[in-house]
């Protein structure tokens, strides 16, 4: 991981083979930050495991995907929570037929190499209640 | 709807069962809002209808969706159309099969919640002509 | 191509029938600019090349299409790369199916129009050396 953190963006580029989740938190930690905004993250990611919420059963469908995919876009945001930055994040992925895959990111392998940047939301600070794993988005000033 | 107005970005937090366009608009309205970049936005629509243009046709081939997916991402703008708030937005969004569909957003239900930022843009003001439905995105220092 | 240099966004509309990487590089180049985050694009594009990196044969399949989709959303970053503006691009289209397809942008032709935004990533300098087609992305302060 190189890590750049700028007055307007901060830059995280991934190295093939580090765990994506895992590797991004532990860079938020070591350098302070939560309440960011993913606005741009491209790149390559394998062995990743991406999920539809049944809402009717109230739980993800996960599914592990190992071919290398083209990391199309990255959206979300990390918040405060318990203490710690924890990242929200959607993917859209391509493999070989192109076809895009997508949905809720539990993990994943870098490939090659990932670009990443977020912005800091400043005033808006974004914090999420500890008390359970799926609990809302919510700001303080 | 939760709505931060930060200095760096606005965030908006829909909910469950909310219309996304009517309600994003609406808060757009109360808070006297145009000329802004949708930078992130994940969470789960359902009901919704996604278009692809024509060209030859010059018309949108529109399809509705009932089956909720996971909001992958939104990107666009908000300019100002004859004096209100216009929302131009594509989507891009991913079923039980993890497959994705996308396309211009025409409208959609919220599904659990949505996380939306945008930033504005400052000394550049969007503006589009109100003469007509697809009048091209224009800007004004 | 119409561009609006505002002191926070960079503001880039595409015309009908240009070459999408050529005009932006050009539109990049005049303007004295690089070391820049894309935090939105849509519109649509005809005749573009995506391609999926085979890890194992260390090279791009890339693949050519020609039917109009809606651009859905893309994603990446510009930064030096001896002396030129250089674009890392992924995107995101649907096609008249909805289904979405994507990888790196090899090029494309706009079809109708392409509203994209763009942010300066400031006091980092975002560089490429340029001994090689695909040459990591580092930062200067």
């Amino acid at each position: 991981m190189i890590f750049g953190k700028g007055e307007r963006v901060l830059f995280f580029r991934f190295e093939d083979g580090e765990d994506f989740i895992h590797t991004l938190v532990h860079t938020l930690t070591e350098n302070n930050l939560d309440s960011l905004v993913v606005i741009s993250g491209i790149g390559m990611l394998r062995d990743f495991e991406i999920g539809w919420y049944n809402v009717s059963k109230k739980q993800y469908e996960k599914e592990m995907i190992s071919v290398p995919h083209e990391l199309i876009h990255i959206s979300g945001n990390v918040s405060s929570k318990g203490g710690f930055p924890f990242p929200h994040l959607h993917v859209a992925l391509a493999g070989p037929s192109r076809s895009a895959v997508g949905g809720h990111l539990f993990g994943g392998t870098v490939c090659n190499t990932t670009e990443l940047f977020a912005v800091r939301t400043g005033d808006l600070k974004l914090t999420r209640d500890a008390s359970g794993a799926a609990t809302p988005l919510e700001f303080r000033k």
